[in-house]
C-alpha cells in the first residue's frame, strides 16, 4: 500500500450515549496510557527471557513468583502478598527420542512427553502402531488387535470452524484421555498428533490424565508434519508392519510448595467489593510461556498499573492474581477460591486473560445473561478500538473455581484465536511470537473493562 | 491455557433475517472452502519464494505477469489477459553506505534509499546533519543553517493511534515530501526515519517525489533504531558537530513496457455489469511483497476461484485484476480506469485487498452512503467471521481512478492494522511473516461480499 492514497479516516473517540462521555475520555486516556508508555511489553520481555519456562514446583517458576511480586512492590501497589499451595511437580527429564521404523528404516522423528505422562521403559519401547482417528475407531479395532501396540491418535483441527479455540476443543480429548482409552485395550503407549492449527515440525505438550484402577503408559506428542509422514507410511504400508519406538524419561515428584502472587489497589468506596484480574504464572517447560500465558499475567499487572499512574482511585478493591499450576493441577485457582469462600470475601467479577496477547476482539461472559446485557451496553465505548464482541462464553480456567460463589461475574478476555495454536505449548510460544501493540491492546481493553465494572458494577 | 477447561462456545452460522437463509449457507460453504482447500497461501508461497520482490520494470515484475497469467488460464477461468502500460524504471544498484561521524568516531547505520531518490555522488555525502521533526521545524531554521547540510526527518509514529495507517498518514510527509522542502533550503540530502511502527534495525524504504524547479537531493531511510542513536547523539553533542555520510547508487531508466494482469469469470445475467477484486502485482525491491501486497493479488485470484469451484455463477462478470506499479507510479490504476472509460465499460463495484494479509476486521466504503447502508445490511451474515466493521473509508490506491466513473462504488477489505507497518517496505515482508488462516479468512471476507453484491447491487 501507497501512502496517503487510501488511509482510512481516523477513528473518532466518543460515544453518542448520553453520560458517556466522561468514561470515553477516561477509556481514551488508558489506551494512551499503554500504548504510549505501557509497561507490559517490557515485563513480558523479563518473564520470557531472564527466567524463561515455569512448569509448576520449578525453580524458574519460583523465580517468576520472586519476580512478580518484588515488580508489584516496586509499582506501590496498596499490598503485594504470596497465597501459598501445593503443587503437582512433573519434570520431563533427558530429551526424547522417537523413530518410525520402515523394515529396516529407521525415520527420526521429534516427540515431546505429556505432561503428566510415566516415562517408558529406559530402553524405550518399540511396537507396532496403529492409526485412529477417535475413540471409536480405537474400540472398533478390539482388546485383541490392541494389545501389545502404541495407539497413534491422528485427528487434526477441524480447520473449518473460524474460532481456533473450537478446532482445540475438537481435538484435545485424544491428548487428555488417550492413554486412558488406549491403555484399556491393553495398548503399551500412545502417540497424539500435536495439538496445533498448522503442520510443521514442532511438537506440542500439554496435560494428559491417568484414570485410577486403568494401567498407566507413557504418551507423548509428534509434530503434526512428522504425524502425516507416520500415517503416510502406514497408508502405503496395509501388507507389512509399522513399528514406531519411542523414549522419555520424564517423571512425577512429590508435590511442593508453592505460591499465587497477588496485588492489589484499595478501594475506595467499598474496599471489601473485589475485581479479580489475572493470569497464570506457570507455563509449559518447551518454551517461554510468552502467551501462554505470560501475556495474561502482565496485562494483569498493567490493569493495576495504569489505574495507579492514571490516579483512578477505584471504588472496590482490584486484585491482579497471578495464579499458579494452571497447565496441570489448576491448584491456583482451586486454592483462591478456597480461601475467598473461607474467608467470606465479597468478590464482584474475575476477569481472567488466558487465551494469548493477540489482537483484542472482545470479552466472554459465563452464565450471567443480565451481566451480558449490561456490559453491551458499552459497546459503543469499545467500538472505536474494535474490542466490541461482548458475548456469552466461559471465563477461565483460573477464575473457575470462583463458582462456588455463584454472584461473581466471570469474564474472558478474547483476542484474536487465529495464531494461537501455531505455537500453543510448543518451543515456539515465545517472546519474539508476541506483537506489543497487541499486548498492549490488550491491556488496555482489560482496564478499560474493570474500570467500568468498578463504577457501574455487573448488572 | 488448559484443554476444555475454558473453550468458548463454537460460534453458530447463520442468520436470524428473513431471506438471508441461503446467503450463510453459501457463505459457509465459501468458507469451508478457503480454510479447508484454499490456494491462497501455496500460491503466495510461490509468488513470494520462487519470484521473490517484484519492482516495476524489472525482470521479477515481467515473472509475476507470466506466473499469474498462467496460473488464472490453469484455473480455467473464462477469460485471463494482459493490459500494456508503460511504467517507470528504479533500480536500487549497489547496497547503500551510512555512518554517523562523530569526532572521529564512525557509527554504521543500516539506511535504504527511497524509491525514486537519485544517487549520491560517487563518493557520497558528507555534511552536518540536523534533526527536524516535521516542515515547521525545517522553514523555522532557514536557509542560512540549512544550506549544505543533510536534513534528517526524526517524527516518529504516533502510537496512540489505533489505527496505525492514521499514524502512517500522520508521518509519511516527511518520506514524500522531506526531500522537496529540505532542497529548496539548499539542503544536501535527507535522511528519513523509517515509517515503522516497531524499533529495530531494518530501515523501510518507499516513494518520495521531486517538483519541478525545486534541486533534486538524494533521500534515504533510515532504520529506527539508529534513528533514535542518531538523535541522541545530536542531543548530546549540541556544542560539536555531528556529520553524516550516505553513499547510494540508484537511478532511474527509461519507462519499460509492462502490465496488468486480468482474469475473468462471465455473467451469466448482465455479462457487461463489472465486478472488479485486485491488489496490486508491483512490489518494493528490499523483500518478497508478501504482506504488501502478494496477500491482496492471491486473495484476489481466490475469489475467482471458489466462484469456479463452488460453481456459483455470478449474474456479472467478476473479474480479478493484478494491478502493477503501485508503489511507485501507480501506472496500472490509471491505465485500468482510463480503458474502462473508453471502453465505455459497466462496472458496479471495485473491491481493493492492500493493507495485509491479516485477520479481516471489514471493509471500508468511499463516498457512497446509500451503498454503506444497503452493505451494513449484511453484517449479520459476516459477524459469525468477525469481519462485521462496515464502515465509510477509502478503497483503494489502485482502484481510486475509478472515480472518473462516479456509478463504481469503491470498497477496501480491511484486516487487522497492528501488525502491517511493522514490516512494510522493509526486507521483512516475506512469505513467513504470512499466517494461512489469517490470509484464507480474509478471502473467504472477499469473496463473500463479492458474492452478495453480484447478488444484491450496491444500494
Amino acid at each position: 500500500m501507497n501512502f496517503l492514497k487510501t488511509l482510512i479516516p481516523a477513528l473518532f473517540i466518543g460515544s453518542s450515549l448520553f453520560g458517556q462521555n466522561t468514561d470515553s475520555i477516561i477509556i481514551r486516556k488508558i489506551y494512551d496510557e499503554a500504548l504510549e508508555n505501557g509497561h507490559a511489553y517490557k515485563n513480558l520481555e523479563y518473564l520470557c527471557k531472564q527466567i524463561g519456562p515455569r512448569l509448576s514446583g520449578s525453580v524458574n517458576a519460583q523465580k517468576s513468583v520472586d519476580w512478580t511480586k518484588k515488580l508489584m512492590e516496586d509499582y506501590g501497589f496498596d499490598r503485594v502478598y504470596l497465597q501459598e499451595l501445593m503443587v503437582p511437580v512433573w519434570e520431563r527429564g533427558a530429551k526424547e527420542e522417537a523413530y518410525i521404523l520402515d523394515g529396516d528404516t529407521k525415520i527420526l522423528v521429534p516427540i515431546a512427553a505429556l505432561g503428566g505422562s510415566i516415562a517408558s521403559p529406559s530402553k524405550g519401547i518399540t511396537a507396532p502402531i496403529l492409526e485412529v482417528r477417535n475413540f471409536e475407531e480405537l474400540k472398533a479395532l478390539g482388546e485383541a488387535v490392541v494389545k501389545g501396540k502404541i495407539i497413534f491418535f491422528n485427528r487434526p483441527f477441524d480447520s473449518k470452524l473460524f474460532n481456533t479455540f473450537s478446532a482445540y476443543g475438537g481435538a484435545v480429548n485424544q491428548r487428555s484421555q488417550g492413554a486412558i482409552e488406549a491403555a484399556k485395550l491393553g495398548a503399551v503407549g500412545v502417540i497424539v498428533r500435536s495439538m496445533s492449527s498448522v503442520v510443521d515440525d514442532f511438537p506440542h505438550t500439554g496435560g494428559m490424565t491417568y484414570q485410577e484402577g486403568v494401567n498407566k503408559i507413557p504418551g507423548a506428542a509428534i509434530s503434526t508434519k512428522s504425524a502425516d509422514v507416520l500415517s503416510e507410511k502406514l497408508k502405503l504400508n496395509k501388507s507389512s508392519v509399522i513399528q514406531f519406538y519411542f523414549k522419555q524419561s520424564c517423571r512425577t515428584l512429590p508435590d511442593a510448595v508453592s505460591y499465587n502472587v497477588i496485588g492489589e489497589i484499595k478501594g475506595t468506596i467499598d474496599p471489601d467489593g473485589i475485581i479479580t484480574v489475572g493470569g497464570h504464572l506457570d507455563s509449559w517447560d518447551l518454551a517461554e510461556g510468552a502467551h501462554d500465558d505470560g501475556t495474561g499475567v502482565m496485562q494483569s499487572v498493567e490493569v493495576l498499573r495504569i489505574f495507579k499512574r492514571l490516579n483512578l482511585k477505584p471504588r472496590h478493591t482490584i486484585r491482579a492474581v497471578m495464579f499458579m499450576n494452571e497447565e496441570n493441577g489448576l491448584r491456583g485457582g482451586l486454592k483462591y477460591a478456597e480461601i475467598a469462600k473461607q474467608n467470606n470475601e465479597k468478590h464482584l467479577a474475575a476477569l481472567e486473560s488466558d487465551a494469548g496477547g493477540y489482537t483484542p476482539r472482545g470479552f466472554t461472559v459465563e452464565n450471567a445473561p443480565f451481566s451480558l446485557t449490561h456490559f453491551s451496553n458499552w459497546k459503543s465505548l469499545f467500538a472505536p478500538y474494535l474490542v466490541d464482541a461482548i458475548i456469552s462464553g466461559g471465563g477461565g480456567a483460573d477464575i473457575g473455581p470462583l463458582r462456588i460463589m455463584p454472584e461473581v461475574v466471570l469474564i474472558g478476555f478474547r483476542p484474536d484465536t487465529q495464531r494461537y495454536f501455531d505455537i500453543h505449548h510448543s518451543s515456539n510460544d515465545v517472546f519474539e511470537n508476541v506483537n506489543k501493540r497487541e499486548l498492549e491492546l490488550g491491556a488496555a481493553a482489560m482496564t478499560s473493562l474493570i474500570y467500568l465494572i468498578d463504577q457501574y458494577g455487573t448488572k
